[in-house]
């Protein structure tokens, strides 16, 4: 049956996280109800990642199989069932039989967006994550190139984690200003659950002066959950990208 | 009496525009709420820019005159009670007295923000202008220098504008990328009613093919309403800011 790739934007605030669950309104659920919709078929959409509750995704990747369809057909048919969800079919590509979002991902980047200042954000509440105070953007980044590399990310792992390992490679932890907001992005092959958020956690607390640069070395080096700065709200994280060989980078998928 | 300037973000979508009517919802009556709440006076607040209902507000100059209150408390105080709008108070200033933001404003900035692609924006809806087909940014670009300078503007106005004459100079305007979405940049002293968006349906005409750059030039030597593009919606209008002599270039009231 043929293969697809599909490219999913989202806005996480109305959705119980990417996964079905029974009664839930889920991305993956209204997903995979239009593609019942179009196709008549039940349809199972494997995503590169499940992300929480909450959480947003500027592209998506996901792949299913489908048959007597073709991808134009399946981008304005889901278009057309999805437009009153806050979920948007980017694009949709035939792929190689047997390829999978989730398993043949080579790496995938998040980003975290904070606004730091006194008054609450009157535009784009949901979008970014409000800090009343003022955070040291350079100590955060000094701070995160401690994690950058490959370590036993035990400290920053949510205790429902599935993966077989903590152990993890962090390609990319950078802590920038882009306009009036801080941005913190992180790449690497996989993450663990909750990794992003209690990284970026323990990072305001740097940014706060609460801790000094070097403490996220050493909560780091405690291979311990207690160790960590507390998990930072979900309504400032992105997935951004998912990156395959397969497809060219910076990927065709962009939007506009 | 004391007389201070605030600056205030907005979103404009649950808003019948920045001037108050009776019965209705606006930012300045929302406003003008709040101080009545925190100095139990009548006070009335003069906006550099008297916004239309669904037009955004990244940074609004606004006076008014207040007794036994300092720019802090207002600010705080302001914040406090306007916690549940789509509206922050972003700082406040005290200014020699008799100074107007609307008077006194020696420049004002706009921008439109246009999406365009064909999926619907899923993320930022509400905050950027979905076009279902690509536009020719350069095409756009060009077009928009025919209406930079002095010129009678008669095309770009609405049939309700109060201002005295129809000759404004348009100092910049400008059609670029900024990421995934295009931005349209307006600068000028003052705007007629409905102006920019006059102007910006008349650029997407030009985007869309449907117009060629020069028949921007001959709508505007047309001096006739009827000869504008189509008035294009609020929702991808922000004002960015407004230029005092007063007040430091780009002005103490950035974010972050």
């Amino acid at each position: 049956m043929p293969t697809f790739l599909s490219i999913f934007e989202y806005d996480g605030s109305p959705y119980r996280g990417w996964q079905s669950q029974p009664g839930l309104k889920t991305v993956q659920g209204e997903i995979e109800a239009a593609l019942k919709t179009l196709t008549n078929h039940n349809i199972i959409v494997q995503a590169c990642g499940r992300t929480d509750a909450g959480v947003h995704a500027l592209a998506m990747p996901a792949s299913f199989e489908a048959d007597n369809i073709d991808a134009n057909r399946l981008r304005e048919g889901l278009n057309g069932i999805l437009a009153r969800q806050l979920i948007s079919c980017i694009d949709v590509y035939e792929m190689p039989s047997g390829f999978n979002a989730r398993f043949d991902c080579k790496g995938r980047a998040y980003e975290y967006r904070i606004l730091a200042r006194r008054a609450h954000p009157a535009l784009g509440r949901g979008y970014v994550h409000s800090v009343r105070v003022p955070l040291d953007v350079d100590a955060m980044n000094f701070a995160a190139q401690y994690l950058v590399g490959r370590h036993d990310f035990t400290t920053f792992r949510s205790s429902d984690c599935q993966a077989d390992s903590p152990v993890k490679t962090l390609d990319v932890f950078r802590v920038s200003r882009r306009g009036e907001e801080i941005v913190i992005e992180a790449k690497a092959r996989s993450f663990l659950h909750h990794q992003v958020r209690l990284m970026v956690g323990s990072l305001v607390q740097v940014g706060k002066g609460h801790w000094e640069p070097v403490d996220l070395k050493h909560a780091l080096e405690a291979v311990d959950p207690v160790a960590s700065g507390p998990m930072i709200a979900s309504d400032g994280l992105y997935f951004v990208r998912g990156i395959y060989s397969e497809l060219p980078e910076p990927g065709p998928y962009l939007r506009s």
